[in-house]
């Protein structure tokens, strides 16, 4: 989605980063397909194994259980990967600043998600105001975060509307075949879809979970 | 020399990242003795790969030189590295949250240095409001940058009350056997033991290279 966003005003380069995520081998699949679909040639992948070496995120610790959703749970759910979102926005600075890119993109969301610190609108702007101080000066790089303050709803509704390849996409912390449709990020991706009327067109384990929230 | 100030009140876990900069296997023997020295078990070693692809710098790109030093220049060298520091302080943030360190320190020295934009006060002081927004409420991790407003020869002479194993360090850029003498860094090294009026123990191809700034 975020990439859809992007692309109509700039032309796009794509990092994705491997971290040790259960389903790292899954999401790199949906890098490439959705790159491939936009014909973006412009392409970084690496990874950040320190992340599965510090641990303390069920995303990355095989002996921490994934949560089911719990949408109405407050506070920083096991899911939380410690600081994560500040490594992959280093890792697109350092990469603007050698390419000359202007604009960093992050599918962000601070409303209607899982509660990270680290996807919300202050953070970002943190962030901002630290690549300012520690590039070179004459750079530009900003951050852009145009669904921080959108619901998932209203995401899923945006990518109908730009055409984004929303079935090229991949959420579910757990699985990599068909998605589990229990834990939060299912939990928030059909609540979404439900919300904003459509279907994901993504396979689940069990379709009765695809239609939990309709 | 941060190790040395830092374990005056803490007891320290020491992180090591190698980046593809031309002299890491030397640097990672300098990190294990100076641990050895110390006797600090607890450490973690992790490599950023994506800093050798991105490029950009003279530490990380084969085709680019390693320039002599110009302790007189001004603007941000070629050695200079995008962003170096945000990335190894989001490691640091990350292992910090994890296994509840309050206190990271960094070495980062803006006075009588290179210029490097990541080194300055004003960076650091930005990246505490980031950890502040981006890890857990719960969490009180401040960066510690005890050197950052000394000059070289106020660091030597403090290594040496600390007693501080100076002959384990590394600091050129471009060897590995004996040190170059001719880099940025080695000259900043250099000028900075003349001035605070000891020889420094390391083995230099050329000793009157040791001796240039005496």
């Amino acid at each position: 989605m975020t990439a859809a966003i992007a692309r109509e005003t700039y032309e796009p380069a794509l990092l994705h980063v491997q971290y040790g995520q259960r389903t790292e081998a899954r999401e790199l699949r949906a890098f490439h397909e959705i790159a491939d679909h936009y014909g973006v040639k412009h392409r970084l992948v690496t990874n950040l194994n320190h992340l599965k070496l510090i641990g303390g995120s069920s995303l990355t610790d095989a002996d921490m259980d994934v949560a089911d959703a719990d949408l109405d749970a407050e506070g920083v759910p096991t899911s939380y990967v410690p600081f994560r979102n500040a490594h992959l926005l280093a890792i697109a600075t350092s990469w603007a600043e050698v390419i000359g890119a202007k604009r960093i993109f992050i599918g962000a969301v601070e409303e209607d998600s899982s509660g990270y610190p680290d996807c919300r609108l202050s953070f970002m702007e943190a962030y901002n105001q630290l690549i300012a101080l520690g590039t070179k000066p004459d750079t530009e790089i900003r951050i852009e975060t145009p669904l921080i303050k959108m619901n998932k709803a209203e995401i899923v509704t945006r990518g109908f509307e730009l055409d984004a390849p929303l079935s090229l996409t991949w959420s579910c912390y757990q699985e990599s075949d068909k998605a589990c449709g229990h834990c939060d990020s299912c939990g928030l991706r059909l609540r979404g879809f439900a919300r904003a009327g459509q279907r994901d067109p993504i396979p689940y384990h069990d379709d009765a979970d695809r239609d939990r929230y309709l």
